[in-house]
C-alpha cells in the first residue's frame, strides 16, 4: 500500500541519525555543556521557555531532525488536522474515519478559524454554559431549598476524568471561593462510596460525562449517584448535567437539569478543552478563568505551526523524543512537574500520550518497522528526589526526563529559611537535577559515582495561571499527534481496548449467571473463561 | 574482591535460563494455558493468593528459578536480614554500615522475636503510642479550647509520606469517625498552603517526620507550619508532634508535644510499619487497627521464610520479575490494583523499589553485569483501562503486569446493574485483561490484532482490611529484598540522590547572594552552575 506521507525511517537523514547515534553528544565532557550552549538551545514563547541542551545531540543531529520534520510534512499535516482533515483512519481497513479537530474548539479568538463549523460548534456550547454558570451565580439555577450549589462531581472516566481532572487540581488555586469539584470515576463502588461519604448532596451538581453515553463505568456511577440522591430526598433530574454526543442514549433532556454537547471530532483524550472538561473547570474557576485557559491553548496551537523546530517547542519536543526512543533506545519517558498543583498532570499524559501512540500498525495498516510511543510515567519533584530518583541517576535504565518548572508559586504563601524561599529551593532542585543527570560526577567508590549522560529537558514559565496551564496542555497535545505522524500511526483510535472488554462481559455473563463469593471462585472463572 | 553470596550469574541454572528465554512459553496456543495450567500456577496464604500460569516460563525455567533461590541462598539472607546481620554496606569501601530491621517492629507477637533489642524498643514506641492515642480519645490531648483534636497533617517527604501516604489511602474506609488526615511533603510552598487552607489549624496536630531531623523540604514546611499556628494565635508545640532518630536535631521535647523514635536500622522506604507510619494511621484508624495491620505485616515476613519458590509469594514474585527483566529483557513492571483505594500504592512501591534497587554497583562494589531494578509505574484499573492499557496490549513496548485484586469492596455501598454488582465488574474486568494479555486474538484488520503473549500476574485476597494491607505492603518489600540479594546489591542505600543535593545547595547559595526574579534569571543560573 503506497503511503501518504514519508515516516521516519524513509527520511533521507534517518541512516546519518542512526550513525550520529552511536556516539551521541557526551555531556559529561566540561568544554561540551558550555553556557553558549546552554543561551543557544533553547526556545522561548510567551508563555513557556524550553531548555534543551542537556540533550545527547549537537547541531548536526539537530538538522536532521529538522529533515525529518520537513520530509515528513508534519507542520502541514498539523494544519491539515485543525482544518478538518479525515485522518483519524486507517487506509483501506474498517476504522472511526473521523476528522481530529479538538484544536477547533479553542480557535475562537480568530475571525476565521481553521474549521469554521466545528469552532461554531464549539462557540454555541460555550455560550450555554457561560449562561449556566451566570444562572447559578445570580441564584437562578438553585437546590430544592433555594440553597446555592456549592459542589460538583464529575463522573466520568479515561479522558472525561485524567485531563479534566489533571487541570482542575492544577488550577485550584484559582477556585471560586465556596466551591469545590470532586470526581468519581472507577467501577469500583468504593470509588463512589469514598466520594459521597464526603458531600451535601443537597448541594451537589453531578456532571455525567461520556460522550458515546454507554460507556459502562459511567453509566453504573450514574446510577448509583441516582439511588444516593433518591435516598436523599432529592430529584436527581435537579442535580444532574450531562455532557455528551448529540444523539446519543444520554441525550434526553427529561433526565438533565442541563445538556451540553461533546461532537465525534474530538478524541476523549484530547478532550480537555471542550465541554468533558469545561463544564467542572468552569463551576470550579468562573467562566473568564476557562476563557484565559481556551487562549493559552489556541496560542500554543498556533505556535505549534511554526515549520523550523528550533522555534517550535512541541514539535522540538516530539523529536527529542524520537531520538531518545528510536535512536537511543530509551524505552520510557519520566515527565516530572516541580509543582505539587501539577501532580495529576503525568496521569493525564500517560492517556493521552500512550492510548494515542501505543501502536504497533502504520496508517496503512501494516506492521511498523520502528517502536512507537514509549511508557510515560512521573511524579511530581521534590517528593520524586526522595523517591525514584535513585534509579535515575545510578539504575541500569536510563530514562530521559522532561522537567516542568515554574518561577513563582501560585498561593503566593512562602517563607524565606535560610536567605531563599521555598520557592526558590523548589526550583534550585530542578535545575540541580537537570545539571546532575547531564554531567554526573566521578568517584573511585563507585558506589558514590555518577556516569552522568542522561538526558533531560527543562519546560519553565512564569507562573503556572489557567493561560499557561492552556499552553501547557496543548504543547504536550501537539508533540503527542507530531509523534504519531513521525511514526505513521494513528493516534486517534484505541483499538486495544477492545478485546478487555469482550472478555470482561463474558466474565460478567458467567458471574450473572452462577452467582459468586464462593471459596474458590475466582479461580474457577479465570480457568473457565481461559479454557473456553 | 570474593563474593559472600552467589549473584544471579553465577548460578549454575544461569545459561540454562537464557537459553529457555530464547523461545519462552506460548501463552497464545490454546493447548497451553490450560486450566490445570492456571490451578497449579497458584500459591494461596491466608491473606493473599498469587495466579502465576499467564507468564512466559513452564516447570523447567521453575525449577531454575528455584535453583537461582537456593544457590544465592535468599531464603538464608533474608533470615540473616531479619536477625539484624549488617547487610547495609559495600564491603571494602565507605557505606552506611547498618543492619536492616524494618521486619523487627512487627516481630512483637511472637515471644521469641529474631531481633530481640529492636523489637523490645518498637514495642516500647508502641506502648507510648498507645498512650497518645488513648489521652486523644479520652480528652487528655486537646487543643487550647480542650476541644478533641480532628485532623492530623503528616509534614515529611519520600519514605515519611509515600508509604504512610498510600496506607493511609487504602484504609480511609476504617477511619475512626470524626477523624481525617492530610499530608504535606513537597519543598513547592503551593503543597502546605493548598492544605492548610482547609484546615481549622486550632484542632489540627502536625506531625514532623525525618528520622535524621535534618531534611530540607520537611524542616522548612515544619517552619511554614509553625508561622501559620502562630498567626492564628496558637502555641506550635501544643499542636506539633514528631517522630525522629534519637538524638537527631529534632529530639528536643522543648518543641513538641509527643516525641516518637525511629531508629537507624530502618530505612525510610521501609519504614511505614514504624512510628513513621503508626502515629498518623493510629490517629486516623485507632490502635487496634495498626495493630491488626502490623499482624498482616507479620504474618509475611514469616511466610517470605519459606524456601519452596512454589509456596512463597514474595520469593516467587522476585524471580518472576527477574526472569522477565533479566532474561525476557523488559525494561519496565506496572503494578495495576483494582482498588480506587490503592491509588497511591504504586507510588509507594516507585520508592521502595527503584530506590532500593536502582543500582549499578554489586555489595563489593563493583560494576554490575547485569541489569538491576526496572521502572515501577501504574494506576488502578478500571481507570488505565481508559488510559494507557491500549499501549499495553498493542504497542511496541512490552510491558509486564501484575494486578493486585479483591473480592469484596470497603464500603459495602454497591448496586447491581444488568444483573452484577458494580465489585463483580471490577474483577471481572480485572480477570479479562490477564486473560487478554495472555491470549491475544488475531485479526486479518491488523489494527484490530491483539499478539497476546504479555505476561502478568494476579494478586488476590478476599477484602482490602488492615491486616491484607500490612501483608500487601510486607509481601512486596520482602520482593524488593529478595531482588536485590539476586542482584547482589546494596537494597538499602540511597547515595544517588546526594549529588542533585550538593548542586542544589550551590544554586541556593548563587539564589541567595544575587537575588532572583529578574528576567533571564534561570538561564543565567544555569549557565553559571553549568560552567562553574
Amino acid at each position: 500500500m503506497s503511503r501518504k506521507y514519508k515516516g521516519l525511517k524513509d527520511c533521507s537523514c534517518y541512516s546519518r541519525l542512526v550513525e550520529k547515534a552511536e556516539s551521541p553528544f557526551d555531556l559529561t565532557d566540561n568544554s561540551n555543556l558550555t553556557s553558549a550552549r546552554v543561551d543557544s538551545y533553547r526556545i522561548s514563547s510567551d508563555l513557556l521557555s524550553l531548555y534543551f541542551a542537556t540533550q545527547r545531540f549537537d547541531d548536526e543531529v539537530l538538522d536532521g531532525l529538522q529533515c525529518v520534520a520537513d520530509e515528513c510534512l508534519l507542520v502541514e499535516q498539523f494544519s491539515e488536522m485543525r482544518t478538518g482533515a479525515v485522518i483519524n483512519r486507517i487506509d483501506g481497513f474498517e476504522s472511526e474515519n473521523r476528522q481530529v479537530l479538538h484544536t477547533a474548539v479553542r480557535d475562537i479568538f480568530v475571525n476565521e478559524p481553521s474549521a469554521q463549523e466545528a469552532t461554531n460548534q464549539a462557540k454555541a456550547e460555550l455560550e450555554k454554559l457561560k449562561t449556566f454558570l451566570t444562572e447559578i451565580e445570580e441564584g437562578r439555577v438553585v437546590n430544592e431549598n433555594n440553597e446555592p450549589f456549592t459542589t460538583m462531581v464529575q463522573v466520568g472516566i479515561g479522558g472525561s476524568d485524567l485531563g479534566p481532572r489533571a487541570v482542575y487540581e492544577a488550577l485550584k488555586a484559582y477556585q471560586v471561593k465556596g466551591r469545590k469539584v470532586y470526581f468519581i470515576s472507577n467501577v469500583d463502588p468504593d470509588d463512589a462510596a469514598s466520594v459521597l461519604k464526603q458531600l451535601d448532596l443537597s448541594r451537589t451538581l453531578f456532571n455525567i460525562v461520556s460522550k458515546s453515553g454507554t460507556t459502562l463505568e459511567t453509566l453504573t456511577n450514574q446510577q448509583l449517584v441516582r439511588d444516593a440522591l433518591q435516598a436523599a430526598g432529592l430529584d436527581p433530574v435537579k442535580h444532574c448535567l450531562a455532557v455528551t454526543g448529540e444523539g446519543s442514549p444520554m441525550d434526553n433532556p427529561a433526565e438533565y437539569r442541563a445538556l451540553f454537547y461533546i461532537y465525534d471530532y474530538i478524541g476523549g483524550r484530547y478532550s480537555t478543552t471542550s465541554m468533558v472538561g469545561l463544564v467542572a473547570l468552569g463551576f470550579a474557576l468562573g467562566y473568564e478563568r476557562i476563557i484565559e485557559f481556551l487562549k493559552g491553548a489556541n496560542e500554543f496551537d498556533i505556535h505549534a505551526g511554526e515549520p523550523d523546530i528550533r522555534k517550535n517547542i512541541p514539535l522540538l519536543l516530539a523529536l527529542i523524543g524520537v531520538w531518545n526512543h528510536n535512536f537511543l533506545h530509551y524505552p520510557t519517558l519520566a515527565v516530572l512537574p516541580y509543582s505539587q498543583s501539577l501532580h495529576r498532570f503525568t496521569a493525564h499524559l500517560q492517556q493521552c500520550d500512550m492510548e494515542s501512540n501505543g501502536k504497533s500498525v502504520s496508517r496503512q495498516g501494516e506492521s511498523l518497522e520502528l517502536k512507537s510511543g514509549p511508557v510515560i510515567w512521573g511524579e511530581p519533584g521534590t517528593n520524586g528526589q526522595h523517591a525514584f530518583y535513585q534509579l535515575l541517576h545510578q539504575g541500569t535504565e536510563i530514562v530521559p526526563a522532561e522537567f516542568i518548572g515554574f518561577l513563582e508559586s501560585q498561593y503566593d504563601q512562602d517563607i524565606e529559611v535560610e536567605g531563599t524561599s521555598s520557592q526558590q529551593k523548589l526550583v534550585a532542585n530542578l535545575l540541580a537535577q537537570v545539571v546532575a543527570l547531564a554531567v554526573g560526577r566521578d568517584s573511585e567508590n563507585l558506589n558514590k559515582r555518577f556516569p552522568g549522560n542522561r538526558p533531560s529537558l527543562l519546560l519553565i514559565a512564569k507562573k503556572l495561571t489557567p493561560k499557561v496551564m492552556g499552553a501547557l496542555l496543548a504543547c504536550y497535545e501537539a508533540k503527542i499527534v507530531f509523534q504519531g505522524f513521525i511514526w505513521d500511526i494513528n493516534s486517534f483510535d484505541q483499538e486495544g481496548v477492545q478485546l478487555g472488554k469482550v472478555l470482561a462481559d463474558k466474565f460478567l455473563q458467567e458471574m450473572a449467571e452462577d452467582g459468586s463469593g464462593s471459596a474458590g471462585w475466582e479461580s474457577r472463572l479465570l480457568e473457565r473463561v481461559i479454557s473456553a
